[in-house]
Order: C-alpha cells, then structure tokens, then sequence
C-alpha cells in the first residue's frame, strides 16, 4: 500500500512536470497529454522494449492511464498556481526517480539481467521518461547537462547491489537504496549541485 | 479486398506526406526514403513493439516496402506536381488515418487489451507515423499544435466500442466509426478546427 | 576472434563519434556517457526491438558496456587531441559500419526474414546509432544528408545476396561484402560522394 501511494505519488510529479513543459510550447491539450503521458511511463516504457515485457506494464490495467488523464485534466484548469507549487513538485519528483530506479532495478532482477544491466534499466526507468519529453519538444534532454539527475539514480543502484552483497535484507538494501536516491537528488536541488565540468582549461 | 484498396491507399498518403516534410527539410533521396517509411508505417511499427507483435507487421511480406519505394521514386520525380493534388493527398491522408486507427483497434482487441488500450494502440497507429517523422525532422510534431488529428480518431474508437456494447453488428460498428473519423477529419481541416484553446485568460 | 576485433574496433569508433557530437553540444559527463552509448549500441538495439529479440545484445554479457565506459572515459580525458586521429576514426568508423551492416543481415537471415528485410535491418544496425544521436542532440540526423553512408550498407547487403545466389560461400559472400561497404565509404569521404541532388532544376 505505501509503495503504491508513493508510485501514484510520483507518476503524478512526472506528469505535472509534463504538463508544464508542453504548456510552455503551447500545444494544445492532446498534445499536453501525451507529452504528460511519455513523462510519466516513458521510461518504464523503454525499459520493458528493451527486455521485451509486453504489452508494457501501463497497458495492463486502467491505474496510470487514469491518474495520468485526471493529473493533465487539473494542471491544465490550475495551470497558473502550478508554480506555486513547484517546490512540492520537486519533491514529488525526487520521491519519483527513487522508487522508479528501484522498480526498474528489481524488473532487471526479475529477467536475472546483469547487476550493471539492471542499475542501467533502473535509471532508464527513472529519467527516460523526461528524456522523450524532451525529444518530442525538439530539445536536448535536460537529464544531459543540468544538476544531477540520473547520477543519483546510478550510485543509488550501486548501494543496492553492495548492501544485498554484504548481505544485507532485500528490503532493507531496497529502502536504503530509494531514500538515498531521494536525498541526494534534493541536496543536488537545492545547492545546484552538477556533474564535474569536463570542459574546463581548454579540454577543446 | 476494399480494405487491401483503401490500406494501400493511406499507406501510399502518408508516404507521400513524409516526401513533402523530408524534401522541404533538403534531405537526400535515402533521407527522403526513410522519412517517407516510418510516415508511412511508423505508428503501426510502435503499436506492435508496444504490444510485442514482433517481426513488426511491415516485415512479413513485400507489400508496404515495395509501395513506399515505388511511391518515394514517383513522388521525389514529380515533386514540383504533388502542391497540386494537396487536396487529394490530405483526402487520402483522412482516410488513412480512419482505416489505421480501426486497424490499431482490432489489433489491441487481438491482445485482449482493455478498451481504453486498443483505443490509444489504434490513434498511435494513425497518428505517430506523424509524430517520428517530425520527430527526424527536428521539429514538435504537428499532431501536438495544428487542427485537430488524433481526436476524430479518439472518438472514432470510442464510437466503436459504444456500438458494439449496444449490440451492433461488429462490420457495421467498424464502418461507422472509420466513417465517423475520416468525415471529422475532412470537416475540420475544411473549417481549420482545433481544440479549445488552454492558453486564454492569462492560464499561464 | 577477427570478428570479435572488429567488432570492438568498431564499437569504439561509434562510441567516439558519440562523445565528439555531445562535447560540441556542451552536454555534462553522463549525457556525453549516454550519447556515446546509443551511437555505439542504438542500431543494433533498434534492430534487435523490431525483430523481438529480446533482452537486447549488449544486455546479455559486460563486453559493450565495458568497452563504451573505458572509450568515454578516455575520449573525455584526451578531447584535445582527438581531433588529431579524425582520419584514423574515420576510417574504424568505415569498418564499423561494414561489419555492422553484415551483422544485421545475418541476424534477419537467423529469424528467416526475407533478403529485403535482412538488408533494411543491416542498414538499421549500421547507421541508425547515429539517427539516434542526432536525435537526442536535436538534430536533423547527418545520414539524412551528407556525403553516402547508408547507401553502401544497402549495396553491400544486395551484393551479399547476389553472391550467395550464384552461388558463392557463405563466408566468402559475407567478406567481399564488408570489405565493399568499407571501401565505398572510405571513396565517399575521400571525394565527397553524395546522393544525387534531387533538388535541381526547380524540382521543387
């Protein structure tokens, strides 16, 4: 029950963050929603194509399809307090990308891929939803040059794969994991923390 | 033997609208080519990888790959003739997008997918062929700002699960709701409809 | 173990090209990771996706991703000299996309798709590494309409079924085919050898 509040939780931030940049490229609302939609379930999405799951997970049942067209039915009516609340979509977000990294971590496990393999579909999980977004506004996905965003996504899968090693209990090594993504990526926010510059004294 | 006639008919209209998009953006004959394919087949191929229908359709015989080629070498040798017959194309473009959107329908109902479901696979099959050539092209696709597209298509497959629960008869439902697209379709690019506005009273 | 040094050579001259278009996009040291991965893996991943061979390659074994991560880390820490080895990249980039090519043809033989088919999914895993990067670099992709690079995959693929017609060996076929895609385009960059230019004499 808290994994699925956490889930709708973040599939809701992802969509909201969505919703705000299609609006910002005034599309129109069929284009808003699928642009909320790819945010949402793009990566798990890609996640289940590259291992071959299918039909891909959100085809199963009515739960995100309908949370997704209810969260793009309300940004879109309230779309000018939206900013107000940003902060709170943020952390949503963040509470996202760790539960999402985890799922995909676990869907890898579940096909008995590689360890490195499973961290890579976690983290396709948790930012290649923004990366189609980004794709289908005709930019540069964000995830490739601002704060940090997939890196705690990758260290937190890493923790992961020591903790159960060392051993520690799966569900242990699993919440551990989730909540360092978590606050990483907060601290990352909130002191604009990026990855080290690679373009310093004339590198080219 | 109609539908075979009225598939090779949209094929041939969203190949040939690939050919105006690619050569507008000055590509070269293979760019031209690859551009006019996934136009042509693009939304199908995602439906099938989505619902892992695989060899993808358009791999199991000649068929579409010989009509698009063909379509390609006449369409880039008469370029200068095809602004002419826009009527025509968009006309055949309408009633490939009916066709292609039942056709995504019947397939999701091929995989016991939920209603809902084989709606979206069939407005993907109609209408991403669109969104992965502007997607090459580098621009936000037009489906998400321009008159309206994915909608008639959207309606189109809920008529068609409203008729078939009443009980009509499931050819009758089919033919109606092909209709029903291709007919909206035509009207709103007569009468240039778009969805309502979202970005009136200052929303944003 | 030839192939195999191939195919590494190869692997790294895309995941190179990759880190070469994302350093010129200013993007940070996980986006350059990404790029440099989807150019080295993309086609073949798109490959393995629309035939449904799945979980794709470099999910199966650390050779891939091994080899991208150590090219990336170099190619970052020696940017300013990499241009000075454009010609040496150039020309493992040539035998990548020959070997490449033939890999993919084989691989639609092994799922007994048809000659046409075989050769477009050569041509996939050759070139569409690069469609890919460009992509997600917000570019028209380079293939599209530079000097010939996806031309001699598909020649080679035709000259491979022509020779295996005829009939040659199987191996035989398999190298004078690499070695032609390597050589036509190593001939296309020397003197620049484009398409014909479908866009003279107001063709449009």
């Amino acid at each position: 029950m808290f994994y699925f509040v956490i889930d709708i939780l973040g599939t809701i931030a992802f969509a909201v963050s969505g919703v705000l940049v299609a609006m910002e490229k005034k599309l129109d609302i069929f284009g808003v929603l699928i642009i909320a939609f790819v945010t949402a379930v793009g990566g798990g999405t890609l996640r289940d194509i590259l291992i071959g799951s299918t039909p891909v997970f959100w085809m199963r049942d009515y739960t995100y399809i309908s949370i997704i067209i209810g969260t793009v039915i309300f940004a879109v009516l309230f779309a000018k307090y939206l900013h107000n609340f940003r902060m709170t979509l943020l952390f949503f977000d963040a509470i996202g990308i760790g539960l999402f990294t985890m799922v995909g971590v676990e869907k890898g496990l579940a096909y008995d891929l590689l360890p490195v393999m499973c961290i890579a579909l976690g983290t396709v999980t948790a930012c290649f939803g923004g990366v189609i977004r980004d794709i289908l506004c005709a930019e540069i996905p964000a995830v490739f040059s601002k704060e940090i965003y997939a890196t705690p996504c990758i260290l937190g899968g890493i923790i992961y794969f020591i903790l159960i090693l060392l051993p520690f209990d799966v569900t242990f090594a699993y919440s551990i994991s989730i909540l360092f993504i978590i606050v990483v990526r907060l601290l990352a926010l909130k002191f604009g923390i990026a990855l080290p510059d690679i373009y310093r004294e004339g590198n080219r």
